[in-house]
C-alpha cells in the first residue's frame, strides 16, 4: 500500500469516528431534552428524540444530501439529487475530481464517507427543534416537520454555504456550522414555538412566566457532557482529512469556548438570579460550544475563551429574553443554538485570524481577519449577511411548513392530553412505571 | 518508519478504537435491561449486567479465545487452547504469518489485538442472555452460566463459522456476527427461559399474558441509543483493517437499516397495538441492526434499508408471538437477537451482491450474490445450514447445561425473593433509595 | 505527504482521540458521584462535577501546564508557564526539538494536542476530590479548591514525576497515573476530608457507620462503566503514539486488571458481608483500574490479572477500614483511588517485565524489573519514594489550602442546609422534581 492509500485510509477512519462521536450527540440531546421537561412527557420526549434520527437517515439520503452537496445552481443542488445516487470518483480530489457532488472534492474520503459524515450533521439541525416544541406537540406532527427540515430547510441553506452556493461565493465562512446546523434548527423551533404557542399554564394571566421544572437534572446533565464529548466529532471532524496542527487546534478551542461559557454561565446566573442555576450552566456550557462552532478553526486560543465567555453570558440573558416575549421553549434551544449560533457566526467576523489559519492549515480564499485583529468589515460584513438570509428562509419557509402542518394534521395535542401528560396520549405507557409521580405540576 | 509499519499501525488503532465502542455495548445492555424491568430487581440486573464481562474477560482468555481461533480440527480450535499462549508471529500476515491462530492469520495486528476484538464480541454474545433470564434467576448461577458461554458454547460454534470449521468450509458467511453472537446469544437465552419458566403473575391462568411495565423508560432509551453508538465498532470494526470503501459502507448501511427498522416497527406497532410503542420502537432499531450485522460488507444501502425494514416488522410480530407461546423473555432478547439475528443471517442468502462486495474489498471465495440479486439458492442454502447448526447445537447444549445448573445449585430465586424483589434477596441494598415505589407490581 | 507526515498524523488522531475519551470520564465521575450520594444533594453533585472541568480547563491553561511540563529545575517548570505561550517546535520530537517543554519532546504531535491531553488527565485529578467532599461541602469552596489543584497542586508532582523532574531522574514510573493522577486526588481528597468532617449523622455517638445508601444505583453503575471505557484512553493513550505492540497490550492488561477486580471484590464482599454488594463490585472494577494504571505498560497479562485481583480485595477492606477511622468518603474515592493508586504504583516494582517493556517498546532507561520477576528492590524502592514524597506534599499542602479556605470563605454548609439538602440551599432547585422522595434519610 501505498501513502496515498494510507492517507484515505487515515481520513476516512478519522471522518467515520468523528462522525460516530456526532452521531452520539444524539443521545445526549435526548437525554437534556428528557430531563428538563416532565415527567410525565417523558416517554413521547424520548420517542421523537430517537425517531428523529431514523427519519433525517432516510430523508437526508432521498433527498437532502443531493440538494445540499449535489452541483447545479448557487440556490441548490440539482444533480445526483435521490439517494446519492450521482456519479462520483471519491476519494479522488482537486481537479481530479468527477462527479456531481463537487462541493465535497476536496476531501479525500469515500463518497458513503462524506454521506455518513454530513448525515449526522443534519440529524443535529432536525433534533434541536424537538426540544422547543416539547411537551405540547403531536408526535406525528413532529415527525413530518423533521422529515421536511432533513429533505429540503437544512440541505438549502446548507448549500449555500458549505455546497458551494452563493453565500460562500460571498465569503461568508461557518467552518462546522454555528449557522448551519445550529441556527438553522434554532430558527425552525422559532417557528414552531410560534405555531403551537406555550404550554398550559406557562405563563400566568398577568404575562409573568410560572417556571415548570424538569424532572431529572441527573439524566439532562448526563446529556450536556455527551454533547461536550460529541463536540468534539463535530468540530475537529469537520476537517474532514487528518490535519494534525489543525485538528489539535481546534479541539482546544472547542474546549475552551464550552469552559469559559460555563464559567460565565455560572457566573451570570449567581449575580442575576441569586444562585447557581444548574440549568443555565448548562446550557451556558451548550452556548459557547454552539458559538465557537463556527470559528474553531480560524479563532485562537484567546479568542475561543472569549467567544465562549460572551455566549455564557449571552445565552443567561436569552432564557430571560425569550420569556419576556412569552416564547415558551422548554429546554432553552433558542437562546443556546440561536442565540449562539447567530453569534458564533458573527464572532468569525469579529476574532478570525488569516494568520493563524493559513499557519494551521484551514486557512480560505475568502477568509479575512476579524474587525477586533485588524481585518476590518469585511468578514463581519459576509457574516451578517449569512446571518440574515438564513434567518428569513429559514424562519419563513418553517413558519409556512408549520402552519401547513398545523392545517392538514393539526400540531397541538388535545388539552386534556396535555395536562394529562403526552405519555398516555400518544404512545400508552407511562416512563417510570411504579414510581410515585405528582403529574399536575 | 515504513509503510508496512504505519499499515499496522492504522489497523491496531481501528480495531482498538472499533473494540472500545463494541465494550461500550455492555452499558447498553445494562440500562435496556434495566429500564425494561421493575425497580425492585434493578440492582440485581445491573450486577448481573456489570459482572458478566469480567467473567467474559477471563473464560475467554482462560479457554474460549483458543477453542475458537486455535488450529486444530473444523469442530474446534486444539492448539493454543489456554490463555492465548500460543505460538504467533502476528502482525506478520497470509503466508508469513506462523502461528497457531490461522484463522486470524488474515488481519495484521498484534496478537493481543485481535484477542481484544473478539472479547468483546464474546462479551456480548454473554450479555444477550441476561435480559432474557431477568426478574428471576439467581445471581450466582447466572455467573456459572456466563462463564461456560464465553468458555464452551460460543468459542465452539464461534470456530465453525470464524475459526476455519466447517461451516466456514461449505460457504456460510457471516461479516459481523448476526449468527455468531447474536443467534448464539439467543438461543442460550431460550433454553434459559424454557428452564426457569415464567416470571410469576406474567400471564393469567388463561394464559393470556399480562404487562409488566420497565421501571425507566429514559434510562433504556439511552441504552439503545448507546448500542447504536456502539454497533458502529461492531460492524465496521469487523473489518479489522482500514480498508476506506469498506468501513464507509458498512457504517451507511449498519445505519440504514437501524433506521428502516425503526421506522417500520414503530409504524408497525401503530397499526397493530393502536399507538407507537417506545419499547417497539427501541426494539426494532436493535433488531434491524442485529439483522445488518451479517450481511453489512455484502450488500447494498438500498438492500440494507430492506433488511432493515423487514427487521423492523418482523420484530414486533415476534414478540406477539412468543408471548403467545408464553416464552417470558422481559426484554425482547429473544424477538431481537434470536429472530433478527436468524433473518439476518438468511438475508445474506437474498440480498448479498458479490459485485459489489468486490469493488469495495469484502470479497470471499465463498460469496455468492444472493437470491433476490439473481445468484440463486447458493448462498441461502449455505446460511441456511448454518441456521440450523447453530440452533441445535447451542440450544441443545444450552438446555443441558441450564438443567444441570438447576440440578446442582438452583436456578431460580424463592418465591418470597421474587415478589419482593431480587434486589434485597440476592444483593441486600435497594437501587433507588428514598424514592417512594410501588414494588408490588 | 510523507510517511513523517503520516505518522504524525496518525499519532495526533490517536492522542486526540484517546484524550476524548478520558475528557468523557468526567461523565462517569459525576455519575458515580451522583448514583452514590442521596436525592437531596443531586444537583449540587452535579454542578460540582460539571463545573470541575471547566475550572481545570481555565487553571491548567493559565499555569498548570506550564508548571508541570515547563523546562526549570527538579522541583517545577520555570519556563513557558503561562497559557501555553513558551517556544516550541512540536512536532520535532528528541534531538530535533526546540522549546521549552521538552519533557514532552519525545511524542510528535502538535503542541496543542500535548496540551489537551495532559489536561484532562488534570480534569481526572481534580474530580476525584469531588466524591470524597460530597453532601457537605460549600459549592464555592469546591470551585476554589478545584482551581488550586489544577493549577498548583497536581502539576508540581507531576513534574517531578512526568515533567522530568527530581523522581523520574531517582527511577520512579509511572505509566498512567496511579500516582500523578489517582493518588494525588486521593490524598487531596483525604485532606478535606479531615478538614470538613463526617456528614451529619454519619457516625452514631459509639461511633459505628451508619450506611447512608446512593438514591441511584443505576445512574452509579452508567458511570463505572462509562470510566471502564474511558480508561482505554486513559492507559493506552498514554503512549501518546501508536505504537501497536504497545497499545494493544495495554488494552488488555488494563482490562484484565478491571476484570480480575472485580471478580475479587464481588467474591469479598459476599465473604465479608454475606451478599454481593453491587457498590462493592463497582468500587471493587475501579480500584483494579486504577492499580494497573502505573504499570499496564511494564507488566504481562497474568501479572495484570494479579494486579487487579490484589486491588479488588483491598478495596473492600479499605472501605472498611476508612470507616472505623470515621473518615466520611460518600463514594468511596479514598479505596479506590487512594489505596488503588499506591498499590498500583508499588505493584510496579513487584510485576515489572523489562523484557516485556522492551519487546513491546516501552521500556525506559530508568526501568528495572520488579521483585517478583527477579529485579530484586530497585525498582520497588524508587516507587516507594515516589509514594511517600506525592504522600507527604499532597497530602500536606492541600490540608494548608483546606484551612485556609475554611478560614477565609468557610468550607462547610449550615447544619440546616445539610439536613435539607444541598440542592435548595446552593442551587435553589431539586433534581426529581414531581417525584415523591424521603429527603430525611
Amino acid at each position: 500500500m501505498d501513502e496515498q492509500a494510507l492517507r484515505i485510509a487515515l481520513d476516512t477512519l478519522w471522518v467515520l469516528l468523528t462522525g460516530f462521536l456526532v452521531f452520539f450527540m444524539n443521545l445526549g440531546f435526548a437525554m437534556v431534552e428528557s430531563g428538563l421537561c416532565r415527567a410525565k412527557n417523558t416517554v413521547n420526549i424520548l420517542a421523537k428524540n430517537f425517531i428523529v434520527f431514523a427519519v433525517s437517515s432516510l430523508a437526508y439520503y432521498l433527498l437532502g444530501f443531493g440538494l445540499m452537496f449535489g452541483n447545479g445552481s448557487p440556490l441548490a443542488g440539482t444533480q445526483g439529487l435521490v439517494a446519492v445516487l450521482g456519479a462520483d470518483n471519491s476519494p479522488a480530489t482537486g481537479d481530479a475530481y468527477r462527479g456531481v457532488y463537487a462541493a465535497l472534492g476536496w476531501t479525500g474520503v469515500p463518497l458513503w464517507a462524506k454521506f455518513f459524515f454530513q448525515l449526522v450533521f443534519c440529524g443535529t439541525a432536525a433534533t434541536i427543534v424537538s426540544g422547543a416544541v416539547a411537551e405540547r406537540i403531536r408526535f406525528p406532527s413532529f415527525i413530518v416537520f423533521s422529515a421536511i427540515i432533513c429533505a429540503v430547510l437544512y440541505p438549502v441553506t446548507g448549500h449555500w454555504i458549505w455546497g458551494g452556493g452563493w453565500l460562500a461565493t460571498r465569503g461568508m465562512l461557518d467552518f462546522a456550522g454555528s449557522s448551519v446546523v445550529h441556527s438553522v434548527g434554532g430558527w425552525a423551533a422559532l417557528a414552531g414555538i410560534v405555531v403551537l404557542g406555550p404550554r398550559i399554564g406557562r405563563y400566568k394571566p398577568d404575562g409573568s412566566p410560572k417556571p415548570m421544572y424538569g424532572h431529572n437534572m441527573t439524566i439532562a446533565t448526563l446529556g450536556v457532557f455527551v454533547l461536550w464529548f460529541g463536540w468534539f466529532g463535530f468540530n475537529p471532524g469537520s476537517t474532514m482529512a487528518v490535519n494534525a496542527a489543525a485538528i489539535a487546534h481546534i479541539a482546544v478551542t472547542t474546549n475552551a469556548a464550552a469552559a469559559a461559557a460555563t464559567l460565565t454561565a455560572t457566573a451570570t446566573a449567581w449575580l442575576l438570579l441569586g444562585k447557581p442555576d444548574l440549568s443555565m450552566i448548562l446550557n451556558g456550557c451548550l452556548a459557547g460550544l454552539v458559538a465557537v462552532t463556527a470559528g474553531c478553526a480560524f479563532v485562537s486560543v484567546p479568542s475561543a475563551l472569549a467567544i465562549g465567555a460572551a455566549a455564557g453570558i449571552i445565552v443567561v440573558f436569552a432564557v430571560v429574553l425569550f420569556d419576556k416575549l412569552r416564547l415558551d421553549d422548554p429546554v432553552g434551544a433558542l437562546s443556546v443554538h440561536l442565540a449562539g449560533g447567530v453569534f458564533g457566526t458573527l464572532a468569525v467576523g469579529l476574532f478570525a485570524d488569516k494568520g493563524l489559519a493559513a499557519a494551521i492549515g484551514t486557512d480560505a480564499p475568502a477568509l479575512s481577519s476579524g474587525l477586533l485583529l485588524g481585518g476590518g468589515l469585511r468578514q463581519l460584513g459576509a457574516q451578517a449577511l449569512g446571518v440574515l438570509c438564513v434567518a428569513v428562509f429559514t424562519f419563513g419557509l418553517a413558519l409556512v411548513v408549520w402552519l401547513l402542518i398545523k392545517a392538514v394534521m393539526g400540531v397541538r395535542v388535545p388539552r386534556a392530553e396535555e395536562l394529562r401528560g403526552l405519555d398516555i396520549g400518544e404512545h400508552g405507557m407511562e416512563a417510570y412505571s411504579g414510581f410515585q409521580i405528582f403529574t399536575n405540576m
